[in-house]
């Protein structure tokens, strides 16, 4: 029509080739979202474990994401560094992310905020999330970049621990708590809450702590089978048969520590595939994203549902305990 | 912390002032989407509404918003053209309002897409939008913006109509259907449904042949008041008072014809505050967006759920029978 | 060759369409450059004649330039709405001008900047600009912008003649005349100008007062043309044609009056040609830019070398006195 | 004044962070300004040591350039990935080199396109450029990058020698020699040369087969100064003073070899100073940047004006011979 001249005003920009891309969401006015839905204080794991759902969800549907990482009302998600989502156009690529994130938070509500019954609370307001794209060129600025989430997670968690130790224990008014904190700083509260409290501050759940960090992992999968062995002989067996599945795990280690990375580092330093030109390129990133196979595969694997105080670190990692997104 | 540098590489892109805003989000894969849900071929008013609805919470949400036009799975919303929502940060305006709109749309999803027993169908897929901001800077351009999604729409709705009259009640096989209207032209589509069919294109439901436009409307509201009548006399009376509720209307008027842009002149021809430089631009934003006081007077009025295919032109634009979004 | 993905790192942005776009170039430290060059204070009529130079040959090679604006060491180019200059490509188009001018300036240095016995100052630095593209959505908005200058212009006119007054001819130091002017209005430089040294800051040369101003007027040529009358009788004759040359002015008119822009109002305000789709833009903008015909015929005017100070306004204004520049 | 708002309408945007900036210019319509201008087919090294002087001074000028590249119309610089350079704003960094190139080229002109009297052809159009900003995230990019741009030298080079040899010393037509060519390959041309003309492609003037590398090197400079030795003895001596003067370096090496980039591999692969945030971040770049000290010392240094065909590969590379921008 003579009107399609229009479409001539929208700009198709695309992002940086070979670089990692990060989509960070964050939830707009939790602080009242929270307050209306009787979040628990200060971290309330129903809220962190629907968070983690609804990124797990965004990784098993974009499986170009290779790591996530979530804290507060907050998840970063980082894309493969060679991509070719929506030949890499961040509008669609971020629209996408948080559009998929909302209504999976939504979907998912009733069976992660549940009262003590295991009643759904209802949900009186309407979650959203304000989303950006952020390109880091290189992997030592994308490792300093979740590294500041983490420590944000870190400055953020200590304060509100202590703060609401304060309260809810120390039987201060929330203006009392908030002088007490004035000037202090990490060993300060640390101490507080050992000495007045009797709380170790380091065995405080790892969810808590270190936020989630979300990533994938091959899992032997033994499926049972039955027809014949070969054309030759067409008598029916029953066969186990075991498949590698990638699996989205979700984990709180520490992303200053060397460890994480060196596990995956075929993950974030498989040589640029651009060195060989754009086929190549092409190539590689179709094998990522070839959807059908690889998500006809997913088995999404999260947290138990109430993060346990008292168990050890190693076993609040990487457990693969439920499944938490039925999709 | 030491990482925080990589705040730095966040780039804060502001959109050009006294430029119209249009935010046009798309359901991603909803040929599949609507297919797996039993959508009605070819339109479904429940889905139609369920959009409709999660248009005018965002409307409600976001005041700035002067108008929105959807049709099949997409939605634009025009934002005044001297916003200062976020700063004008337009991956703020856009995600925001994706987000927005997906999460409303799953948690209205039960009240509109019900069977005819009035039972909700599951939501077995998470629907999800892609989104894009673009410019217009004239008036002009903007109204040929909308044009163009309604002929969009028209183009659509007639061959859809036609192809599926051919296939439900023609008996053609899709392939059949569609060779049949290889190479017609408009005329040809509404001589074919009426001399085969007995069908006036012009008598389909409004909705379905111009999409929906929404837009604001002061409606007098009488509520009752009961206290002193003035600081002299304290005994308490009842009263009644009538107040102006800026109230977003569902409508389905032909934005080719001038009429919507007459009437609605004082929105969209105000002349540019920034003749009068900033100060007076960010007052009457403010104005516009004074969030407490506007929304919580805000009454949203929708189309009824079914369109009703044999009411007048009249009778079908306008209603503000129902409150779909009991927010 | 397989290096060529490189080429997809390259952004192709283009400008919002229907939208002025301004291109501003401003002397990179050009207090140094004019102080090495021993400019006259607080005006070199030499140096700004030079500026007008360079401008007018942007100009002529790119005609979709509608109007210039000059003071001090800086020019803004405005360019038509419609031009499709290189597909709208800011940074091709801010950067060939910047370029352009540059060159012209160097080229044009010995014609304009000659001492008191015509000989040509040596050029010992390289003079050259920063550049930057600037959109605005409407017509009032370019007229803020060339007024936000006109004023820029004014002010540190009025201040830098009232400065140099002093020291020149008051005998102030240079940190006594800063001293002097502290905290001062208009009104306060303008009393000092006239009640101290007899001078009437409204009688200063215009150019210096309102800086230049660039514009396109067809002016009548009368050329001898010989040749056969017609196919018929081929006997040469001689014969005088008169043509309308499309000439580039330059211009001390007030900015913040109706006058320019109600003279010029065929320029500024044709109806937007994307009213009528992509077609007919690309024709129209096509037709102003079509160099061939177009800058043959281009005769460059500007105002004599040395401004006059007591001429009339009148006769300070759009002199077609000399050709400057004689490409 | 009530028109500052306007300046609002400007964007800022900055390139991103820890990334290569290449700024590329180009001749516009450089085939016609060569024809005007008489360059020698298919090289004239007079116009390519013109364009190599301009690029020097670019260099001195911009001593964040870590290295240019220079072939037929068309330069690259590549800044180093920390330059904090007008805060990295794109516009006016790239908008700067074109500028002061521009000049720089006119300035220059006479010195270089001299004929064979040793007289300077007249200037009779005005040569301009223009310019882009393009990111490279990686080195490897960053050579792919140069590496494009010097095959690309070498595809255009073997063609235009192949074809001028053909008209000039074979006698062909333009239009014959072009149809001769049609369908060869490299080393059909290289044969084409050698059998019928006895031309060895290899030992044509390396600076036309691989174009020019401008890098910079520290050069001991022994300067005789006279003055006291101390303090406390005043009797005035003679010494003679060696410095390291930080020098442009033309060069003409393969790039597509290590060699190179092994050599500075100091200048290419000094380890991020983003890992220790902005505060260093900003201190390097200042090292870079001291625009006094560093300038002050820097010689520039290129090739002789006229190509030497005849000289050994290594006789051709490196040379410090004549100093061509006595800025
Ligand atoms: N009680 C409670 N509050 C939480 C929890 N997780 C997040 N929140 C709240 C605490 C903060 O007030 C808020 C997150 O802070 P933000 O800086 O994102 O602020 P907010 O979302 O209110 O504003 P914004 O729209 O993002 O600028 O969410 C939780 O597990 N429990
Ligand atoms: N049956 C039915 N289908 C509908 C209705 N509204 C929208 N749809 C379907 C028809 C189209 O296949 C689809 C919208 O077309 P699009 O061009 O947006 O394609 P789709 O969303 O599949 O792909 P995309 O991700 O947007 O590129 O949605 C409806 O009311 N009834
Ligand atoms: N004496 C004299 N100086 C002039 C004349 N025209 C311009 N200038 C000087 C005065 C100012 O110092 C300078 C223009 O001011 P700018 O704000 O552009 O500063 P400058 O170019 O030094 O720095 P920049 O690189 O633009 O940030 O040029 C003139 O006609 N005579
Ligand atoms: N004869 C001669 N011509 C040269 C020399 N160096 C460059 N040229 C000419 C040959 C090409 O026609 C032209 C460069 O090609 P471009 O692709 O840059 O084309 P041109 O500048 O004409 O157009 P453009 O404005 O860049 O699109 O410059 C030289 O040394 N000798
Ligand atoms: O939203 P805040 O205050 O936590 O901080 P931010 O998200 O970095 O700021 P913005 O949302 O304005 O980009
Ligand atoms: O998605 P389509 O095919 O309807 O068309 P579009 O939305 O204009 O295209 P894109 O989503 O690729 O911008
Ligand atoms: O250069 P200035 O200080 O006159 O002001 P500006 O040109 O508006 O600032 P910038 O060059 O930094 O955009
Ligand atoms: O100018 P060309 O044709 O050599 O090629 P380019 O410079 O890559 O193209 P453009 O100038 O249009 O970006
Ligand atoms: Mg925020
Ligand atoms: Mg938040
Ligand atoms: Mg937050
Ligand atoms: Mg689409
Ligand atoms: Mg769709
Ligand atoms: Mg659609
Ligand atoms: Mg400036
Ligand atoms: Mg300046
Ligand atoms: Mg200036
Ligand atoms: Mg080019
Ligand atoms: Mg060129
Ligand atoms: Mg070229």
């Amino acid at each position: 029509s003579r009107f399609q001249y229009v479409r001539g005003f929208e700009s198709e920009a695309r992002l940086l080739p070979n670089t990692w891309i990060v989509v960070r969401i964050d939830g707009r006015g939790f602080h009242k979202f929270s307050a209306k839905h009787g979040f628990k204080k200060p971290n309330d794991a129903r809220a962190i474990n629907l968070m983690n759902a609804a990124a797990v969800a965004c990784m098993n549907e974009f499986p170009d994401i290779v790591m996530a990482y979530g804290e507060s009302d907050e998840y970063s998600f980082v894309f493969d560094k060679r991509t070719q989502l929506f030949s890499r156009r961040g509008d669609k690529i971020m629209s996408s992310i948080v559009s998929f994130f909302s209504s999976t938070y939504v979907m998912q509500w009733p069976q992660h905020m549940v009262d003590a019954e295991g009643q759904p609370e209802p949900l009186v307001a309407t979650p959203h999330f304000d989303g950006r794209c952020v390109l880091y060129p290189t992997l030592e600025n994308l490792r300093d970049y979740v590294a500041w989430r983490q420590v944000d997670c870190h400055i953020n968690n200590l304060y509100n621990t202590t703060f609401w130790t304060l309260v809810l224990k120390g039987g201060l008014t929330e203006y009392e708590a908030e002088q007490r904190l004035v000037g202090t700083f990490s060993k300060d509260k640390n101490e507080l809450l050992f000495s007045e409290f009797g709380i170790n501050y380091n065995e405080e759940p790892l969810m808590f702590r270190k936020g989630s960090v979300l990533h994938w992992r091959r899992i032997p999968v033994t499926v049972t089978k039955e027809g014949p062995t070969s054309k030759a002989d067409p008598t029916p067996v029953v066969r186990t048969v075991t498949r590698q599945k990638l699996t989205v795990i979700v984990d709180h280690c520490d992303l200053l520590q060397e460890e994480f990375w060196t596990e995956h580092a075929d993950v974030f330093t498989s040589s640029s595939v651009y060195a060989n030109g754009p086929r190549e390129a092409k190539g590689a990133a179709k094998g990522r994203g070839r959807k059908a196979k690889h998500s006809s595969e997913t088995t999404t694997i999260v947290e138990p549902k109430e993060a346990a105080p008292a168990a050890s670190e190693a076993s609040q990692r990487k457990r693969t305990a439920e499944q938490a997104c039925g999709e």
